[in-house]
């Protein structure tokens, strides 16, 4: 058997999320509908990270295993004419026998995308979470800065995931303005826990309106107190960036 | 009567275009169907450039004349509350009385997106024209920038128009490769004739690919023969990016 990897781009809007489920559309289930359709065989997609309904991803990392003998060539050429639009390869190649896309991945990068004007984008309507309020970049930085490390992330994870551990390293978590609206909250870590990011967000966003103190973060990490923390952001700003082997 | 002057942000995907018609959505139609709804009187909206069918702007401007006695800001909130989600102001302010959207523009800029990667895009799939050929970049930056300066853009127009004269000067032309796949045509002048930008951009395509020379673009401005321009590109890949006055 030969080890495929993809790496994936997809508009989440209209799916239920990575992962395939009993019903409705998921990522994974339109590649493996799409690869059994030229691949005439079942083909089994495992994915580096499950991103929630309604996330984007930029470089989903997968894999599947195979006995075609096509080409990497002709299996992106004939996914990407299956597929639909909002769903893309962008890297098909030939992987080393164990690999496994999930259990082999070092470190994941996300990016929230925050809209801050009093108008709703236009362009970023399905891709920014648009907050009209005025905000303290400074605050919410300090807030967000303060995740680097490892930490008990349990007041950020939601509560079935809780049971089996939040402790995480985040390698690096920072706010860039680009001055004309757009705010980017960039965090990479080895691995996340469920809803981690959004609910993080949701925080640092009451942060940047005054509702809570810079501190309050860290406060969160140490006290662990899930109902503490804020509201959990909309999936349509997060966007999964980049896997790192 | 007060003179309003409006910047507007669009999705031009499901649009006939900026002006109004007997039929079907246009931008033009939406803002004054929106803006009459809470002004409770008449209003005519003048935009600076017709964008055509599928064309985008991220600043488009016009201006409108009314009685009403309402702040710009409380215009700006009504009118951003009743527009679809791909039509919003992102400016409104009170204009001098003559203010003229069209009549007034000294300049015009545009952008065209080039997706150049043997996948299509996800997210500029609404966006970008898709050539999945490989493209002589530097050719292209010739043909492109050949294009400065007074020409008659006869060969870059639409029969209908060119009765009317297709003298226009072009400030600026030039391209952008971003090294990700996304290649950006930027082209500014005093005035643009019907279909010149997305006529140049399918002959520039062609001098990518190697169809034509570099300098084909200099001798269709030169010769100004219609037939032998090449084809309109996509409207999607268009962006009307900024009015000067």
């Amino acid at each position: 058997m030969r080890n495929i990897r993809l790496v994936i781009a997809y508009d989440g809007t209209a799916y239920l999320g990575f992962q395939k489920q009993s019903r409705g559309r998921t990522v994974q289930g339109e590649l493996e509908k799409a690869l059994q359709l030229f691949m005439r065989e079942p083909v089994r997609v495992t994915g580096a990270s499950r991103t929630d309904a309604g996330v984007h991803a930029l470089a989903q990392v997968a894999n599947f295993e195979t006995g075609s003998d096509k080409t990497v060539g002709e299996m992106k050429t004939s996914l990407n004419g299956i597929l639909p639009p909002d769903i893309k390869a962008t890297e098909v190649a030939e992987a080393d026998p164990g690999f496994h896309a999930r259990r082999d991945a070092l470190a994941r990068e996300y990016e929230y995308y925050l809209w801050n004007a009093d108008h709703p984008s236009v362009f970023r309507r399905d891709y920014a979470y648009h907050v009209p309020d005025s905000l303290d970049k400074k605050a919410m930085a300090e807030a967000i800065g303060s995740v680097e490390g490892t930490h008990d992330f349990k007041a950020f994870c939601v509560a079935e995931s809780a049971a089996k551990g939040c402790v995480r390293t985040v390698h690096s978590a920072g706010i860039m303005d680009d001055g004309a609206g757009l705010l980017t909250v960039r965090i990479k870590a080895n691995a996340f826990v469920h809803q981690m990011v959004r609910s993080l967000i949701g925080t640092v966003v009451e942060v940047g309106k005054g509702k809570r103190y810079p501190g309050s973060v860290r406060d969160l990490l140490e006290n662990g107190d899930r109902l503490s923390a804020g509201k959990t952001a909309p999936a349509k700003g997060l966007f999964l960036m980049k896997i790192e082997y």
